[in-house]
């Protein structure tokens, strides 16, 4: 029997989390949680699976499940998240959190020794460098959730990675993906939340439009699987059937398909190194896809992978001030604050009025945090 | 330093092995080859690299080949086919004979406790219950050299073999897969040796268009992989990219792509389980090949493949019948003395006639393959 803490388990990856480890009740079982602000979506869980263990954010929402379930243990805030995080019975964590608020949870579970399941992509992106010391340092496993690099974690089965030529990671493009730069002028949230291929969060559906996302992935595959940013290479491909692909130096290349569902790689990181029946999941059947189509991604179009290259390459605090700019700006998009192609230029200006930091600890690292998302604010007159 | 046997070196598949192994002089070795009739070839591939080791058909071509390199050691015949697999300095035997004259010395190579490269996929097919047993009682290694194969073997590295839910052996579907059944009557040889994707001999290549090649990977995959036919899907795809794939439990997909190049697997058997540069061997740019297609095999079109999937399901010795059927007559198609439709009709009749033997010794086979031969022969009068 696994036993799991889901950090931010009201979400979609979090939901899809439960469905798995519900049907496999003899296998996997959810012994800590925690939530945002929905309540109500808690309360869902619970009549679905029993969770003893559960953080939320507010003292007063806190309050009340602990009256409401006196023999629960119930947390409140970034304290609660650490605890459940570390719970001696826990053996794996799922971080699902979005954003850069799931760095510090991630950091004290591998202290305490848990192996980590990686949905909250930022934890690499911002500390990356700090995150696999520490990986190393403590021996835990360290499993992607993300379906990309699930895709290339299961195509790096049993296969030697010095023998890694280079990491090919598809991009279905976006909702936007049929869109001239010019054509993205005045774009509405409503189009940009409509992702043709995947369900996924808001945050992260519009960071697929603008292709942060595929810009943050490919600074988390850097940390993930070892290599250089030349080995790594975007492809777009708008099926969304090839969830990665690796190359290998004899020019081999082994890739993982699939219909896109989220509750694969969740699964996979839970079970890995074995596989188990999916439940509901439904096999690809590419007779009745029929066509996969691939191009290059064009930089200019996509700005946004063009910077993320950039910040990777440049290292050190750059990865950071990107991610917070881009939280900032992605979420003032979503509020109707700012324009679709503002979100790409704000991220720009701040990593280029940033003074960079070459090794960044922690605490630097959170503070860069809040200058990047201060810096955004105040460019469009919020602060 | 790997050193290898090759059977059959004078064939695409053996000239491609030289080419490999002349290119990684430090890690592999050619003690051992055997030729047919072609000594020119011989003598060319002598110019490339040194083998001592030599065996031929004819005992006078063994004298003029003896006579000009007296410091090599050359055979003839079957006796000196089965010397060359079984010499104590040999670690691999690479068996690339066409067709059923590979089986013997594939038997005698794994009784001397040689691994074997299988590029002789009749092996496999007419007696795969004969070799799998041999292959645990000797303990060696059977790698499959066949792209297919390879590409399954690949995409189950590091898997669980119980948790393989199917396989998908992709088809391009021959010279005639734009052709609908009445347009294949009358079709000439030069047709017909016109593969779309792969540099093959022209045994094989006929086999591709009639998809009888397919129905042999089928059964050999059964036996290679330890699965049931149910579990066996064969996709057309004509682009011939992804080289084939293996679904597992959870409907996670892995395949391996690659352009078209048989050095990959060759040197891949020789490899494993490490990899190595491929000398001469080009990336894929999937972004270059833009679209990849696929649709499923028509069984009433390509009835070579439905007679397949029938012979293995039978079992026993249906699929010895089904291979000396088809190898006679696609000899006899290729020269012109029957039109290319009759090859599945003469198999069909040849199946249809035979006593069938359960669990036949390896000289039952022997005889029910001549017998399968020279029913074909008769039934157009040849014998």
């Amino acid at each position: 029997m696994k036993k799991i803490t889901v950090l931010g388990v009201t979400g979609s990856i979090g939901m899809q989390t439960v469905d798995v480890v519900k049907n496999h009740p003899d296998k996997f079982k959810i012994v800590a949680m925690s939530a945002g602000y929905n309540i109500e979506k808690v309360e869902e869980i619970l009549k679905i699976i029993d969770v003893k263990y559960i953080c939320v954010v507010n003292e007063e929402d806190a309050d009340y499940l602990q009256a409401k379930y006196p023999n629960k243990y119930i947390y409140h805030g970034t304290d609660g998240l650490v605890k459940i995080a570390v719970l001696n019975e826990v053996d794996i964590v799922l971080n699902a959190i979005v954003g850069f608020a799931g760095l510090v949870p991630t950091i004290e579970a591998i202290k305490a020794k848990k192996d980590i399941a990686l949905a909250n992509k930022e934890t690499l992106v911002v500390a990356g460098h700090i995150i696999t010391k520490l990986v190393k340092e403590y021996d835990v496993a360290l499993l992607p959730v993300d379906s990309e690099h699930s895709a290339i974690f299961q195509s790096l089965n049993g296969e030697n990675k010095k023998q890694i030529k280079k990491i090919i990671l598809t991009a279905s493009g976006g909702s936007f993906r049929n869109k001239t730069r010019e054509e993205l002028i005045g774009v509405s949230v409503e189009e940009a939340l409509n992702h043709p291929n995947w369900s996924m969060g808001a945050k992260i559906t519009i960071d697929s439009a603008t292709l942060f996302n595929k810009g943050l992935e490919v600074i988390e595959a850097k940390w993930l699987f070892d290599v250089s940013y030349d080995q790594i290479e975007v492809l777009i491909h708008p099926e969304s059937i090839i969830h990665s692909m690796v190359e290998f130096v004899d020019t081999s290349i082994i890739g993982q398909l699939g219909n896109p569902d989220m509750r694969l790689p969740i699964q996979y990181a839970l079970t890995y190194p074995q596989r188990d029946i999916l439940f509901g999941g439904e096999s690809l059947d590419l007779a009745k896809v029929a066509t996969l189509t691939f191009k290059k991604p064009d930089f200019k179009r996509f700005k946004a992978l063009a910077l993320a290259y950039q910040a990777g390459r440049d290292g050190g605090s750059k990865p950071c001030v990107l991610n917070g700019a881009n939280e900032q700006a992605n979420e003032l998009f979503r509020r109707g604050k700012i324009e679709f192609l503002q979100i790409e230029e704000l991220v720009e200006k701040a990593l280029n009025s940033h003074r960079f930091i070459k090794d960044p600890t922690l605490q630097q690292l959170i503070e860069i945090d809040a200058w990047a998302r201060n810096f955004v604010l105040k460019e469009i007159g919020e602060n």
